[in-house]
């Protein structure tokens, strides 16, 4: 048995891009049928096309939907290395950015004017992600020519571009209801901010945690120093967010907690200073849903991060992180509000899957059965 | 551009498969083209096809000779990672386990009895492996159900038989004239066989070692507190086999050392135990070339090993490794030895890889202007 399927890069991720129809013509269950393409469970994946790490070891599953308001349905499914299995429980924002461009590659979308608009939805989550793709003159340049931090080569530029992203868990993108709240932890009172736009995130200041910020790369040793202190502000966060109903029971991974400072007045380059703790560490990068968020706490007058950047008339909005400097952007348009980044994207290799044996043949023969 | 390869497992390796006549149309140098198809360099080949291990940044190249004795000539490229640079210095054991596979596959050698034999032939090292894979009733079977140590799913079974592999580094099976040698190092006196067939190997008895016969999990550590006499000893038999001028300018991979003892007479499942020394450390398996010359060792009456093997008559050679047992074979025909190993493989894909820019630009141009 024979599968189609593209071989992709988005932003740093490797991802293999299917189309439901080509799937469906295996008849397998695709919790059985991704891993035994990936070379699962095998932590080197040696006997299939996965790369063996987490950012290498994806997928995105494609589909045509008959509501003609969206372009692409697409679903993210991170496969399991060690273990035969697939979380179904998130997107990748990375890897969102080959949908679009496969939409453009395969004649689903038609190039139209100097800029491509590719509406997709990603399933995990019902978040609509716009793509805007540059295609100068009405067509895809044959060299791509976009490069970004992180990736060696040029790729296709690609703007993600969350739609109307605030309240997606919570319901609201102040789910306490106000703009800046007060928390008691290690024996102080902190002031944060909680969003819920892209993911829910709590943003403390750097200031109170007694960090320079003149001092940028000094960061990350005195956070590591307050690390049960920043956890105990998080759980108390989950339970005020409504994630949670005690702070015994918050979840490791939601809400994220940011820290945020001004830049000095020498440093240009950006609007803010930001450091993401993830799974309860410094994240050396941030992740697309937490920069959405961060944008949207910037934009909202009375938040922590309001204070430090003021309104962003543009819209455009300069975060540093210990990776480099991520910028953001705003597009208010038609009464949705947009808020995106932009990465880049390409087709690393037109491919056909071989899998040896038909998994399906047990759902083949009780459909044979089912039908006598 | 589109570059057709296939992507194969042999043994243990993944591997991008090419052919000549794909290649010489980008109208690159392979020394450019490679690493970029790769993505390297990049630690994380994350734009590209490799997989950002030594065992998955392998590729091969294919070539049918005019040379009607031969049915497929290959080459072996060793991608760097980090660095934008082809190694052709050696040959891979597990990738060679590809080309009869491939030859099947792509029509280029047709299927003939229970046991198809395709010659092959390396041009990195000049070495003959005649490649066995069953082929019952005259075809290769749909569903591939052979299995190996390390990986997870059936592949097709191939035998690699090395044709008379002897004397390829030196000329000669036993470089110094004699099946055993005495070298003194550490103070001690120690009776060593070398030979040269596949790879160059020292043969050292682990009973001279100290390390107990009857304890085979206990060796890597004696080994571990020995390892500078034994470097001695393996630079003293790069010398006397004529690889190196002086102890101090023998190469830190050649020759290979390897340990062995009788197993115990309770333990029939192999003929010897074995542990080899690579880069100065005991190495968790066997490698291709280091079992040819053991089996060579074997059948060469007088050597260490053969003193523990006894002749083999049947030719085949159970070897124990830390990863499980290995088993060589040997076959005489029409004036010829072949010594052999098998492993399984199977194709993966079947792929158009993408090539964004045109690398032979500059040759097509200088081609051009040459002939106006």
């Amino acid at each position: 048995m024979k599968i189609e399927a593209e071989w992709m890069r988005g932003g740093t991720s490797k991802c293999w891009v299917f189309e439901t129809g080509h799937l469906d013509q295996t008849r397998a269950n695709l919790d059985d049928l991704l891993p035994r393409l990936f070379g699962s469970p095998d932590s080197r994946q040696i006997d299939g096309v996965g790369g063996a790490t987490s950012t290498t070891s994806k997928a995105m599953i494609l589909h045509r939907p008959a509501d003609h308001d969206i372009d692409v349905d697409f679903t993210f499914a991170q496969v399991g290395i060690e273990e035969a299995a697939v979380d179904w429980g998130s997107n990748c924002g990375n890897c969102s950015a080959v949908v679009g461009l496969y939409a453009i590659e395969k004649g689903w979308v038609v190039p139209t004017g100097n800029t491509t608009r590719i509406v997709t939805r990603n399933t995990n989550t019902g978040q609509i992600i716009v793509q805007l793709i540059p295609t100068p003159a009405g067509a895809l340049p044959i060299v791509p020519d976009a490069h970004m931090p992180g990736v060696a080569s040029a790729g296709y530029r690609v703007g993600l571009g969350f739609k109307d992203p605030a309240g997606k868990t919570t319901g609201k993108l102040l789910p306490t209801g106000e703009a800046t709240d007060t928390i008691v932890a290690g024996g102080t009172r902190w002031t944060v901010s909680m969003v819920d736009a892209g993911a829910p995130v709590v943003i403390v200041r750097a200031e109170d945690l007694g960090l320079d910020r003149a001092r940028y790369d000094s960061w990350v040793a005195g956070v590591e120093l307050q690390l049960e202190t920043l956890d105990h502000i998080r759980r108390q966060a989950a339970v005020r967010m409504g994630l949670a109903p005690t702070v015994a029971e918050a979840a490791r991974a939601v809400p994220k907690l940011a820290i945020v400072a001004s830049p000095t007045p020498s440093d240009p380059d950006c609007d803010v200073n930001v450091m993401m703790l993830s799974m309860g560490k410094p994240h050396p990068a941030l992740a697309i849903t937490g920069s959405i968020a961060l944008t949207l706490a910037a934009r909202t007058r009375g938040t922590v991060l309001n204070a430090i950047t003021g309104d962003t008339p543009g819209g455009n909005l300069k975060l540093r992180t210990p990776a480099g400097v991520i910028e953001t952007w705003s597009e208010e348009r038609d009464g949705s509000l947009l808020v995106g980044v932009d990465r880049t994207a390409r087709t690393i290799a037109t491919t056909i899957i071989h899998l040896p044996e038909a998994l399906g043949r047990a759902v083949e023969a009780s459909l044979a059965s089912a039908t006598q």
